[in-house]
């Protein structure tokens, strides 16, 4: 093991990312009229990436690249908050920069790696980074097909705009999974739970 | 990508195991008043575990098997509720083992490994098992640590027992680690936020 500054360094870093446990996001939990917290659909995305690589292990990934990931990609909202995706991100990507070096900074032996990882998230650039990014964009639409539409109905999202920021993303991951995501928004026009 | 088969179960699995967001343990947030629940505390887990990682590379353990475990650990909980380490655990084992086999049996390709896993964990078999739960016992200690002892005074628990209960898991990981913690506690016996 190393000396106390590590321990020192690591200690400081767990009690600070605590506080994405209080970031709320716009989606609900699955069964509870609630809405979410970034550090528990962080586990969520990490269990739903672990599930994938096991139920389709002809898709070739990095797993522990995609874990990782998928625990770090939203630590930057305890400074930064939640962004809807519908939403104005004109200063996101300023905001979420300097929180990444800020937090993950209080690790220096970690800093590197784990800012090269939420870049790398960011910016797509890996089939690691755009498989948990098509997750990442499945999970609220599911969240929303079972709890009535919620999200879409509170900020007025329509049909249009949920295909026109979706499917790229999650259908150059997986045409199947896009296949089975527009049959659920299907479903949920069909009940009038998203309008058109 | 597999079939549509793989893709229902992959789909199920995903619901399910967002229940384990409404399993409420007995300790606080660290910066909230409020009981976390076991999927942030899982997300939580692992984050200690990858850290760890980077903080002392020379401890040598498999990162990805420990993220596996540390994000599996608690998922039984969902059938059989979270377990205080200071209680009566005499139907746990039994209970847990209903529920891993339930659980990790909608995901049938990964059901083998995922029980593995958790078994491998809960019989601390493995330097991998044996860190993840150091970790997860120093977790609710520092909590307690940072909130004047909540959980503690709530059910009466004394630092002897403390000590009892997590002297040995914590230090034969590493002794740093539970010098640490027990400078800790001596901090907290002597705020008076955990009795003698």
């Amino acid at each position: 093991m190393g000396g106390i500054m590590d321990l020192h360094s690591w200690q400081n870093f767990i009690r600070e990312i605590d506080k994405l446990k209080s970031v709320e996001r716009r989606t609900l939990t699955f069964h509870e009229r609630r809405h979410e917290n970034s550090a528990e659909h962080s586990w969520h995305l990490a269990m739903a990436v672990l599930a994938y690589h096991s139920a389709f292990p002809k898709q070739n990934f990095d797993l522990l690249k995609a874990l990782k990931m998928a625990l770090l990609h939203d630590v930057v909202e305890i400074d930064a908050g939640d962004t809807f995706i519908y939403s104005d991100l004109s200063r996101k990507a300023e905001l979420e920069t300097a929180a990444a070096h800020r937090i993950f900074g209080l690790l220096p032996e970690g800093k590197a790696e784990m800012l090269a990882l939420w870049e790398e998230f960011e910016e797509k650039k890996s089939q690691e980074a755009r498989l948990v990014s098509a997750l990442d964009r499945f999970l609220p639409i599911y969240s929303n097909c079972l709890n009535g539409g919620h999200s879409w109905k509170q900020h007025g999202v329509k049909y249009s705009q949920v295909i026109e920021r979706n499917k790229d993303p999650i259908s150059s991951v997986s045409a199947e999974l896009w296949s089975f995501t527009e049959s659920l928004l299907n479903e949920a026009v069909a009940r009038g739970d998203l309008s058109k």
